[in-house]
């Protein structure tokens, strides 16, 4: 995102559901592939039915290699697609520890989005490693009455003690209040750039 | 981090030097095996040698592969340390985009960390997600004039529109003030965690 000429205009919400599957029942799996993220996500579910683990590149992957293993001990952890796209059966849905797990994409454009009533704006920028520096970027936030939604830190690349950080807020970008916020931020940056202006998406 | 009743004692900084590891020659090589992560952070050397990328489950396990493999022109992306343990060559070293890439780790203890001049500390916490709570959180370290280096926002995974924040701040949690800053931070929190104070490491 840091080099990319692409705006964000959008963002989806999309739920993960893991689904045992297999072509055994789940009294004969002891076994079960897939990528260590979706294994450590059904954690609860793998202990209770005290089931070996083998991580794998990918979920949908898991599918093909227990397909072709035609083991009935053997299972994976995929999403219904994956199940329906390789023909193979779902033994258990939903066996993940939360029922509510969402990752979230942007969606990228060379053109930007139209302002809706309803936006949210994501920007990026970086900052010396002094103390205040970031209040200081908080406090124009508050004073503008910005509700933030993410805020991540990460260590530059190149330099040690020096900060980038990831912000999505709500409000438009090109709202003037907002525009003017965000020029009185850059005094506080070594650099700023905006990601793009877009609708809000629901949690649905 | 969330769950564990175990203290952070200590970080370290590992770097992360990624070589290219096979038995033919740079010229020979076409394809390359590697992590994602790992083909991604050498994405310009890849592309300056027009190779082919295939994504593989970790860098060490790339090692075994291209060696089962016996062909000249297939090599892959991992540490020096698993060039030695598989002992397959190195064909060319540091050929990653940026040399200055580390990943840090917490050291975890039933223990704590006894008290030094230059700790750092790690917290957790949850807020409402409504304008102007974490600023308020913010104001206290600055008040305090604590210094933060890390912070990040996580939906929680139970209740959407409540967030998780992982802090890390320069100062032991058992200094007076410090101690006082958490008391008056819990005021605005929904749940807060002390995971530890322990001696800030120094990239090497």
């Amino acid at each position: 995102m840091y080099s990319t000429s692409l705006n964000a205009i959008g963002e989806i919400y999309h739920k993960i559901e893991h689904c045992l599957i297999g072509t055994g029942s789940l009294e004969q799996v002891d076994t079960v592939y897939s990528h260590p993220q979706a294994l450590g996500q059904c954690r609860k579910f793998i202990q209770q039915h005290n089931i070996k683990t083998v991580p794998s590149y990918d979920t949908a992957g898991s599918v093909k290699i227990i397909k072709e293993m035609k083991k009935q001990n053997v299972a994976c952890i995929a999403s219904k697609n994956a199940s329906k796209i390789n023909q193979v059966s779902i033994i258990k849905e939903g066996i993940a520890d939360n029922p509510n797990n969402y990752t979230r994409f942007l969606v990228l454009s060379k053109k930007q989005a139209e302002e809706t009533q309803k936006d949210k704006t994501s920007i990026i920028f970086s900052i010396k490693h002094e103390p205040g520096t970031l209040f200081r970027i908080m406090e124009k936030f508050n004073e503008c009455g910005v509700n933030l939604t993410k805020i991540e830190s990460r260590p530059k690349k190149d330099t040690a003690w020096e900060y980038n950080f990831y912000v999505d807020f709500e409000r438009n970008a090109d709202d003037a209040k907002i525009s003017e916020m965000i020029n009185k931020i850059k005094e506080n940056t070594l650099f700023l750039k905006i990601l793009g202006s877009y609708p809000a998406a629901e949690l649905t």
